[in-house]
């Protein structure tokens, strides 16, 4: 799983625990602040209280990659642990036809072998300041949402610029409980990563997308990389122990990491919203996605490299998702949600102050998820460019805005070009990462096709962008046109401001200038007639929470800092018991179920040494933590803080996390500690790293 | 290529044949009956004069395939040649998990090796008779379009009926020209088909999606069957002599075939219907259904089997498609048919006694669109079963509508419940072909997602359908509760009527019986509110042509026999010159060039006798014949009637004559006559097949 996931369940057992929303939370659901952490809960049901030195010790070895995903550091001299599948788009970033890291895997002996990435950044999370009460402030009463947006974005953009310049770190505000509270968060940011160790793509997502968020399962998903400062291996204050033995069977564990999304505050109007339109859409665009992609990667060898991780960031999206849509299309989720949501209003309707304060926010978020339905697909078509699928459009329009938003002040400008962020989006906008013309062509050519069936070719936009030709030739000419590929290009362009813009010939940068005015429009309509009336009605919801139920709450996932706990349990499914650990003898039996053949198909090197392995290590363990895409990467950890896995999936029953907790059959599914040093050893002869790891 | 394809073409290359509309027809265009072939084309192109013998002898010796596609006699013993993907289906119903004769091939070495096929039907057009004046007759002056559509239908299903009793041959009434011409078409009827050899898919379909609808190309796209009678090998009076040098370089040729569907004759507003509502839709089916069955055959080997053939229907037709809404979406397609159709209406309009006859069918059929798109999901979801993507569904349906229609006078029934097509109805109802519940579950849950997506939650019907289920569950309830895999339980309740149904607590058949009310009511908006009225007017176009031009216009395809010709001949492709031959030497070449990977894999037993093998024996050809989807395993011959090829693809460019005919880059794609001799004799052993060729 990665950032852009979104878990659901395909089967679902609908117990007390649903309706949390008005109850007291049991069993190991959260995902918590670091800065409100469960500590009632985690006392009275496991006896255990961290401490503060505890919780600051964990947040700081624990790492954001800006790819998307979670990892943590776990040795003194900077080496960082994630997913493979979270490290993939820098190893595919790395790779050329004559060096495809995907496949091969990649161990640097040395240091100087490390391969330093094209663009990779990794964040820490320094510190945390509750501004809710500025951010608010900002916005008088009488404004209209338009006003009100437009003052939160300000004081946003200048509370960052303020942090910023006050401490060189990077500084985020970040929206909880959909606008309940605002936090100020400071990373320290790490922008020389190099790769150190990564093994073959076919042993770190063995049983490809068959046994994807499936279990038993017996994937190596980690690679490691190490962070650099001034061209030496950082020295980072905190950095996690390892742990030999792994977990017990029964044993609490934390998991430490940025859970992406979530959407159990969502008011049923909402819910339905997203099992009626924004799935089904987002479903559509993600099935023809991955038919074009595979239909190109079948072409040749080289095709599929090039191809690879973006492909499977769609089949993995795509399983998630409709696990995802298929919670949302049972009937009993929705009823136990309405029940939940009806039992909340006659809460607060019960307490006459609270109903004055609090009004009928779950009315004003349908009528605005009405107002959201109207531009859906325009505003993703547009503004967030399905239309447009194409590197050198994603570098085009960022130049165009780029030119247009720093010539503004810094608290008018949109948020992505705020001066706080800029440093991370130039990154992005000037990486050497390659851009391969055939690739961008065929995916260009969907989309726009895709632009032209829904919006019609009778469309206006539609006929400008198109130029009366088919979807296909016109894409190989804005493509094959383009010089964006260039980056000492898209550097003078960048310097060249708005004049240079203006009288660009490339007509990538044309089209993104010929599609602004109504992708700017769209932007300025969801952000001012979606979402921050959406943040009012939330924020509205959230309160009336506080007040019902205190702060032991935590908020829906935004790809921030969370810390998750639960315990290493195996369930049983269909009658049958799944225990908590697989193993590498389990490994090697399911290859020869499919005689080893490609998604279980062995790395060679996995059958030569298969007799030097230990194979009653244990390999991937499932625990009930509370965990989500994004996640992928977490350490997880024991009372004392030492690493005993990472987080790299959860089994499709915990598919259904995107909404609800539940700890029927829902589990997150773990490398183990012990699996990760024995391969290393006995596989990869990787002697030097093992003996690094928690030291 | 097989029946339900649709062609056209991503690169085009507008031309001065594109009007044939109104002007005389160019190049080697045409999809001919035999009852008015193209004489006075190929006498003034070729100099050739095909005889009322020779035509006759050709017909005879053409064979139509009851699951898509064609072929033909090529010996005296009832042997027939077709492609190995028209074959496919019988091949994948003989199959087991044990003998998967899609991968092993398989080759009779003696009569009593052959096995019998599950439910193959073979036909053989013995004569054509003109209905028209008595079709039209029934439809009387002042009648509205249902009772137009009722009294056709029951003329129909009377002449049918009549012919059956007559000479107890299948009869059927075939609509030309979208209704302007009625034909009786009597066919002899073969049931008793036994598979004689088919070679590995891995050779027959070399390339695999990739290379379907490429060239140059290098395919063994043939299988082997022949009939029986009486429970001895038929003697066909007809059958083609096979020749042994193949054609020659820009030797003329002809296609006896049964091309599936074209739509070359709609009006502008019929194919902007196909581009932006029709077509659209139907992409978003295959996408999601082609993912869905990938995903399920990745799971295993068997799974994959079990999925194999329908998921190849699947990616043909995407492939196809794909390429007709490309065509369709390019302006410069549609602005030629625009300019076409104001000349043919210029050309009316200039000649009042038949302008006053025609009418404006034009906007006739404008009207009829709108109604049709009203109805175009629910249509397909209900009536076509889009919403029940299973075999049981279609077993219940089939049993429900048996029930209620053989209970009314046959003049009356569905036209697939007249008498004379009941027993070809039956054959297929009570076919032995194996239904796999997992499959089953697998297709009919996302049938029942698409429905619960494209109709909403709050659809009655749906409601009803899914009973409160989420649709995985409900899906698998309905498969595994039915008994409709046991061929006796169906006999038993076809044999019991409306009564047996009635009471029948098969989840399935309930399932059938609950939308039937529903399904029905759309089949008649559908017939009486859509083809009726498109069948009037488009008559009355045709009317139009008839009397402009002559009667020297061919209709559009409607899957019954039809001449083509053409000439072998390479092209000119961005610079490069096509030959119009391969030859084994480049089958090996290009396996070598995937590293013999799949979909490039050889089978071994072709990397074993490479040596023995003519390498530049020509393997696969192109040349201009007018072909479309259906023509699959035509056969090709040459003026002396001897058989030099078997069609078994068009180019990707070819896939534009679903629209029009081009022979710029367009072409159809055969294997070659000495390569399957050659590859008889030297890679199977074949040599007692090899020999009965042509005897």
């Amino acid at each position: 799983m990665r950032h852009a996931r979104v878990f659901s369940f395909l089967v679902l057992f609908v117990g007390a625990t649903m309706l949390f929303d008005s109850r007291p939370l049991g069993a190991d659901e959260g995902m918590w602040l670091f800065n409100n952490p469960p500590t009632r809960l985690l006392k009275s049901k496991y006896g255990f209280e961290p401490t503060a030195a505890w919780m600051d010790h964990l947040r700081l070895a624990s790492v954001r990659f800006n790819s998307g995903g979670s990892g943590s550091f776990v040795s003194s001299d900077g080496l960082v642990m994630t997913n493979h599948h979270v490290g993939a788009d820098a190893l595919q970033k790395l790779s050329t036809k004559e060096r495809n890291l995907l496949k091969t895997g990649f161990h640097a002996k040395t240091r100087e072998e490390e391969l330093r990435c094209v663009d990779l950044e990794l964040n820490v999370l320094v510190s945390i300041e509750d501004v809710t009460a500025r951010i608010n402030a900002a916005v008088q009463p009488g404004m209209d949402p338009a006003q009100a947006h437009q003052a939160r974005r300000a004081a946003m953009n200048t509370i960052e610029k303020e942090s910023f310049d006050k401490t060189g770190l990077r500084s985020d505000v970040v929206t909880l409980y959909h606008g309940g509270l605002y936090h100020l968060y400071r990373f320290k940011k790490y922008t020389d990563v190099r790769l150190v160790f990564a093994p073959e793509q076919e042993i770190a997502f063995f049983g490809g997308d068959p046994d994807n968020f499936e279990y038993p399962r017996f994937d190596l998903d980690i690679c490691f990389f190490r962070v650099y400062e001034n061209g030496k291996p950082a020295r980072p204050e905190h950095f996690l122990k390892w742990s030999k033995a792994g977990p017990a069977d029964g044993e609490l564990v934390f998991v430490s990491g940025h859970p992406g999304r979530t959407s159990r505050l969502n008011t049923v109007a909402h819910l339905e919203f997203l099992r009626d339109k924004s799935f089904p859409y987002l479903m559509r665009k993600l099935y023809r996605r991955e038919v074009i992609l595979t239909s190109y990667s079948e072409r040749s060898q080289e095709n599929a490299r090039r191809a690879q991780d973006e492909l499977f960031g769609i089949e993995n999206s795509r399983k998630a998702r409709l696990g995802g849509l298929a919670g949302l299309q049972d009937p009993a989720i929705l009823d136990a949600k309405r029940a939940a949501e009806a039992e909340l209003r006659k809460a607060v309707a019960g307490r006459p102050e609270l109903a004055a304060a609090v009004g009928d926010p779950w009315a004003d978020v349908l009528g605005i998820i009405k107002v959201w339905e109207g531009i859906l697909y325009d505003y993703d078509l547009l503004e967030r460019g399905a239309a447009f699928n194409s590197d050198k459009f994603h570098i085009a329009r960022i130049l165009v805005r780029l030119a247009d938003e720093t010539a503004k002040p810094n608290a008018q400008r949109l948020r992505e070009f705020a001066e706080s962020n800029l440093d991370s989006l130039k990154r992005d906008l000037f990486s050497e990462a390659p851009i391969y013309d055939d690739l961008e062509t065929v995916k260009l050519a969907d989309s726009l096709g895709m632009f032209l069936e829904m919006a019609g070719p009778g469309h206006p936009l539609v006929q400008k962008v198109l130029a009366g030709r088919p979807p296909r030739e016109r894409a190989a000419e804005l493509v094959l046109g383009s010089k964006l590929a260039d980056v000492a290009f898209r550097k003078k362009l960048a310097d060249g401001g708005v004049a240079a813009i203006a009288a660009s010939d490339d007509p990538m940068i044309q089209l993104a200038r010929l599609v602004d005015p109504a992708a700017r429009e769209l932007r300025r309509t969801y952000e001012e007639k979606v979402e921050e009336p959406l943040r009012q009605a939330y924020a509205r919801i959230a309160d009336a929470r506080f007040k019902l139920h205190g702060t032991d709450v935590y908020p829906d996932a935004t790809f921030t800092l969370r810390l998750a706990f639960g315990t290493v349990r195996g369930y049983t499914e269909m009658g049958k018991s799944v225990p908590p650990w697989t193993d590498f003898a389990g490994l090697y039996e399911r290859a020869a179920e499919h005689e080893n053949r490609p998604p279980f198909r062995l790395p060679p090197r996995w059958i030569e040494r298969k007799d030097r392995l230990d194979l009653r290590t244990p390999f991937n363990f499932v625990s009930t933590a509370d965990i989500i895409g994004g996640n992928s990467g977490s350490p997880v950890v024991n009372r004392r803080g030492e690493l005993v896995g990472i987080i790299f999936d959860g089994n499709i029953q915990s598919l259904v996390l995107d909404f609800q907790y539940t700890d029927e059959l829902a589990r997150a599914v773990s490398v183990h500690s012990s699996a990760i040093v024995e391969a290393l050893r006995k596989v990869y002869d990787a002697q030097g790293l093992a003996d690094e790891l928690g030291r």
